[in-house]
C-alpha cells in the first residue's frame, strides 16, 4: 500500500479539498463574509478534515498545511465562489452536493492513508477515514455558528462510516483496487443524496415531553 | 507507573466514557437528534477528551479511536440513551451528574496516562488531566451551539484541576495508591455535585456597566 | 536558528500570551463569566494559539501546557481582567487591541517556531505562523459563541499571514534579524490597526438576492 497505492491518495485529496472548500467558500457568501473571510473558511473546509486526519495518525506537519497543490486548490476553490456563485435560493442545495462529493472521496481516501501509515489498527483506519470526511464540514458549520451537519437529521455519518469500513476491510482481505476505491466513493455519493433528496433520516427516540 | 500501574487507566476510562457518551447522548435526545446524530453525539463526548490527552502527550493514534472497547463502550451508551431515557424535565439534571461522573474519572485518568508518558513535566500531566476532563463536554457543547459547561457559573474545571493536581503530586512524591486515585476521583465527584447542588459560583467580576 | 535564534521566541510567546489572554478575560468579563471562567478563557485564548501550532509541528507535549511561564502569564492575565477592567462601553474596543498585539507577536513567533523544527517546509510554516496567530481568539469566540474575528469584515487573516510570509522568506533567503522579526509584528499590528480604525474590509462577494 505505501509503496504502490490502488489510487493516489493525492487525487482523492485534490478532489475531496476543492469540493469541501467550494461548500465552505459558498457557506461563507451566504453569510456575506468579505474575500479573506471566503477564503478562510474555504481553507479550512477544505483542509480541516485532511489536518485533522493527519494529527490523529502523526503526521507532522499535516499535508494540508504543507503540501502546496492542497493549499492552491482550497484557496482557487475560496476564489471561485467568491466570483461566481448562484443565487441565494439555490446556495444551500449547491452546499450539500458540494459537501456529499468531499464526504465521499475524504471516507476513502482517508481511510487509505491511514492504512499506509505503520501501527494503525483497522478500527482506528475506520474511524479516522470517517472523521476526515465529517471534520472539515463540522468546522466549517461551528466556525459560522451552525448546529454541523453531521448531527442533523439526515444520514450522513452513516455512509461515510460504510465507504470507510468498506475499503479498510477490502484492504485486510486483500480485495483493494482501483474499483473498490472508487466504487465505495460513489456509494457514499449514492447514500448522501438519496438522503438529501428523500430526507432520508435515521429514527428519533421516542418522547413523551417536549424537547427544552 | 508504566509497567505497574495502581489503576487501570482503562478502567477509569471505561467508566469515564460510559458516562460522558450517557450525557453526550441525552444531550442529543433533548436536541431531538436522530438515532446516528445520538451515536455521533455519544461518542465526540465519550472519547473527544480522551483523543485530544492523547493528541497533547504525542499518542498517535489516539486510544479512543483504536481501542474497539473504549469505541464500543462509548457507542452503547449512545444506544442505551436512544433507547431508555428520561422525560425531558430531568433530562438536564441527570446530564450534569453524568457529566460529573465523567469529569472525576477523566481528570484522575487523564493525569494518570500522562505520567506513564516518558518525558511529560509535572505541570503538563496537571494541565492534560484537567483537559481531558473538561474536553469532551466542551466539544459536546460546542457541537450543539451552547456554551460550554466549563465556562458557566458553576464550580467546573477548578475540582478536576484539583483531582489531577493530587495524582499527579502524590505520583511525584512517591505515594501515589489505589487509595489516591480513587479517592481523588470521589473528592472531584463530590465538590461538582455539591457545586451543582448549592448552585456554587466563584465570585464574578465587578461590574459597574451592564454586559453586551 | 535551533542553536542561535536571532529572537527568543519565548519573548514573543509571551507577550503574545498576554494579549491574547488578556483579550479573553475581557470577553469573559462581558459574558458575566465568574473567576474560574475568565481564568479558563483566559488560558484557552492566550495558549490555545501555541499549542496548535505545537501539534501542527509535533511539539508534544505543547509548550502552552507544559512551561509554567507561559501557564503562569495566561492566568495572570485572566487575574487581571477579573480585577481590573474597564467600563463595558470600552471593553470591546480593548479586545480588538490586545487581540491584534497577540495576532502580531504569535504570526511572527509560531513561523520562527517552525522555522526551528526540522523537516517543516516553508509553505508550513507560513501557514503554521498564522495559525499559532488567528488560533487562540478562533478558540476563544468558538467557545463563547460567537463567529471567530478571523471570519469578520476587517483585515485579520491577512496581515498574520504577511507578517508570517516575511519573516519565513527572510530566514530562507538569509536575511532573517530582529529587526526584521519586530518590524514585521509592528506591520502586522498597524496594518490590523488601521483596518480597525478605518473599518478596512476586504471587497465582499456580488449578490443579487438576500443573505440566508
Amino acid at each position: 500500500m505505501p509503496s504502490n497505492p490502488v489510487v493516489s491518495p493525492l487525487l482523492l485529496d485534490l478532489i475531496g479539498v476543492f469540493a469541501f472548500a467550494l461548500s465552505g467558500g459558498l457557506v461563507a457568501v451566504r453569510k456575506r463574509l468579505d474575500l479573506f473571510g471566503v477564503l478562510v473558511l474555504a481553507g479550512a473546509t477544505g483542509l480541516g478534515g485532511g489536518v485533522l486526519r493527519d494529527l490523529l495518525i502523526g503526521v507532522t506537519p499535516p499535508l494540508g498545511i504543507s503540501d502546496w497543490r492542497l493549499v492552491a486548490t482550497a484557496l482557487a476553490a475560496g476564489l471561485v465562489t467568491f466570483v461566481y456563485h448562484p443565487g441565494v435560493e439555490r446556495l444551500s442545495r449547491l452546499v450539500k452536493v458540494l459537501d456529499a462529493v468531499g464526504l465521499a472521496l475524504f471516507a476513502v481516501g482517508g481511510a487509505l492513508l491511514a492504512l499506509a501509515r505503520p501501527g494503525i489498527p483497522p478500527l482506528a483506519a475506520i474511524i479516522v477515514g470517517t472523521i476526515t470526511a465529517v471534520g472539515g464540514g463540522a468546522l466549517r458549520d461551528v466556525l459560522v455558528g451552525q448546529v454541523p451537519e453531521v448531527l442533523r437529521r439526515e444520514l450522513y455519518a452513516l455512509p461515510a462510516l460504510l465507504g470507510s469500513t468498506i475499503v479498510v476491510v477490502a484492504y485486510h482481505v486483500g480485495f483493494i483496487s482501483p474499483l473498490v476505491v472508487w466504487g465505495s466513493a460513489a456509494l457514499v455519493f449514492g447514500i448522501r443524496m438519496v438522503a438529501i433528496v428523500l430526507h432520508l433520516n435515521a429514527p428519533q427516540p421516542f418522547r413523551l415531553g417536549d424537547p427544552r
